[in-house]
């Protein structure tokens, strides 16, 4: 018979099952912190239509959406999981309570060209929170207090918040009577990226004078501790109404942040933070790993004016962060960062001898029943082989059942990390593999 | 400026976070049992090439699979997570210790035509257990298992497992001389479906005489305990070695599921057990809710010859099954039997009073700090609102803060259900959010 050749298609992540545990840990804790503060789980659906997905229109990404190739023509695959967001929420308008705390991990699909480290099939991990009409600026003060609890768990205490606001830079556009502001914003976000000759032609190339272009690098390039940031927007004293609201709400985010918790040390208000995407409106939002940079910033996000207007008169402003869970774990693992507490898929491997698999199913049973994962080994295979299969798997005890265990209503315990074996009762074996899941 | 229309594609389905939440304490059952039986996950891309997916070629299966239109005109999204892990096993074989178990829980996708209940996306929960070139016969009897300790706690225990081995009515064929065994045994797997005559008159088409349709009647319609049904089958004494393993396999089975716990009244030996699909070869299962028949078998399954033969040369036999989440729930749903336990998705409900949102945002931390799953509402609404917002969210406690509190540093936390409030340390209002957390 023809064999088909077994392989996935480039560009999609697949892991092995170990792999794929250090993955899961890393995607639970992310789930555990979401839940803990208070956001609801919501699972759209992969497939949209078409019109609802692209009724933005035009962009890089709309160039790698996946169309379903059926006689409706009108199904695609999600490209992020925040325009089903907004979808979500003016169909189901409603039926949802606002504040609406909603979070979702999903996969979503880019027709990206094949890169390493790029995947066309990726995970995102998504918190928003959207009011009906207004939403209190203090909720974005929670946002990144998350995030500081997700990364604390995979131990990364070194990590930055990266915060500014937007209504800053376009109060000071206005009090500098700058007019080409969107272009100016997406100008601004290059600065750590090009040459500062570079970076004055482009601004000059925006209409931009040499005055005007004096002030705005001034501003975005500021350095100072948070509270020098505070007190020279202060001094500023800028005729405009934008700025003045701007100054208040990175106060208060400010100060929230401190009070969720997130030492001020972690905290960095960075008045060159402008995020390109052109939906942000307030406050905005990028993380780094400070041993790291060179991984760019870990997780985004921002605050918007309104999030769903392409589908409603509703307006619905919201605030939310996204993790890419597929590309941070592949840059951590490739970094070799991975560096977190993993604990064992799979607790004991209960081998019995020829003849006792009888007492080994009985065994198991009761291990499971005291929550223990514990797996039977009753293949014909060699007792050698079924050791390394469990060194394999990285379960770190076996439990030997043989003619003296069964007579004792016992079992040999063996720890495989310290070659350490002792015979025990079933429940004294159950509260020892329970005393170590605790304490990991 | 004009709206798109907010809406899903028909046969999709998409749920509203209090469902949601309950649809996934179902999941989080699921998952929790497969590990506990020591499976490992693994997470196969959606979309793959569809030479691998369309491997075995023909089949209904086949003209319902969406193809992604895309210039490489060879990629789908998966019907089914049986031929991803075929495809898997066969890719991995060299990285893969065998024997290999693993879950899977995932969406997948068939172009059905719109009916009530059937999903275009839907959540298949799988296990199996692969072996290299061989697989303990003992590894049939587990699978059951984890099914009845799936559904003893979504509160179903009258479950009936419906258990066959092919091998027995495969054998019966030899002896009986049936030659168009495949055929016969298609027809056999309609004995509940069809009126008496028509199914008789099916068998005679299928070239069977009188005498081999009494025969084959009388065998499939035995009815009796479980320990009757193995004594009729041993007396048979038929001179086929296939019917001899079928026996020696159902025996085994049989006796094992008892070592794992399943009491014998779950277990329900059914000679007419066939399952349609014609790649299972020995062990087949059909899960029943005895009191709700009409819902049909809930999991299904069984074992194979050989998982991967379209893909690599190496005999990978395995057992396994598969429960369809999303029917499910919809089924259970609509016929109110959704009678599980769901802890609330939020522990409490933080109100600090005007002017005391700074507090509000120190005791929602020490909250969470708490693992309580805890929100904070500060949004500029009547507190009447805020209390209907969580019992809309069915949010049990409320915690008020306002300046008694402030001063005593404590909270005044208010059961919603019993209308009892007192006011409580932040410390002792933690310790009996978490009791009744744990209590649960």
């Amino acid at each position: 018979m023809n064999k088909v050749q077994p392989s996935i298609l480039p560009g999609f992540m697949e892991l092995l099952p170990n792999d794929q545990h250090v993955l899961d840990t890393m995607r639970n804790i992310i789930e555990k912190h979401f839940k803990k503060y208070a956001f609801l789980h919501i699972d759209t659906p992969i497939i949209e239509r078409s019109d609802v997905l692209l009724a933005k229109g035009g962009g890089e990404t709309s160039k790698q959406v996946y169309h379903i190739d059926h006689e409706s023509k009108n199904m695609s695959l999600r490209f992020d999981l925040t325009v089903p967001l907004a979808r979500y929420v003016a169909e189901h308008y409603h039926d949802i309570e606002f504040p609406f705390r909603r979070y979702q991990i999903g996969k979503v699909y880019r027709g990206e060209r094949n890169q390493k480290g790029r995947y066309k099939e990726f995970y995102q991990c998504d918190i928003d929170i959207i009011g009906n009409d207004v939403l209190d600026i203090r909720n974005d003060a929670e946002i990144p207090a998350i995030i500081y609890d997700i990364f604390r768990e995979l131990n990364f205490t070194n990590i930055s918040f990266h915060i500014n606001n937007r209504k800053l830079l376009n109060g000071l556009f206005e009090a500098l009577e700058i007019n080409q502001g969107e272009e100016v914003l997406r100008i601004l976000d290059k600065i750590k990226k090009v040459r500062k000759d570079v970076f004055v032609e482009m601004l000059k190339e925006a209409d931009c004078n040499d005055q005007q272009i004096n002030q705005l690098m001034d501003f975005i390039l500021f350095k100072g501790s948070n509270q020098e940031v505070l007190q020279m927007l202060n001094r500023m004293d800028l005729q405009s109404e934008l700025f003045r609201e701007g100054l208040f709400e990175l106060t208060e985010v400010y100060e929230y942040m401190g009070l969720f918790n997130i030492p001020d040390a972690n905290i960095c208000l960075d008045l060159s933070i402008t995020r390109g995407l052109d939906y942000y409106t307030g406050t905005v939002y990028e993380t780094f790993l400070n041993d790291y940079e060179s991984i760019g910033s870990i997780c985004s996000g921002g605050r918007y004016e309104n999030l769903a207007l392409n589908y409603t008169n509703n307006k619905l402003p919201g605030v939310g962060i996204s993790i890419g869970l597929t590309r941070l774990f592949y840059q951590l693992s490739a970094a070799n960062l991975i560096n977190y507490d993993v604990t064992p898929a799979i607790d004991v491997l209960v081998i019995p001898m020829l003849g006792y698999e009888k007492y080994g199913a009985s065994v198991v049973t009761k291990f499971r029943e005291a929550n223990i994962t514990a797996q039977l080994h009753v293949e014909e295979q060699k007792i050698k082989k079924k050791f390394n299969y469990a060194d394999k798997l990285n379960i770190p005890y076996v439990a030997i059942l043989g003619e003296e265990e069964y007579n004792k209503s016992s079992i040999s315990l063996k720890n495989l990390e310290t070659g350490h074996q002792e015979i025990l009762s079933v429940e004294d074996a159950i509260s020892c593999l329970k005393e170590i899941k605790q304490g990991k």
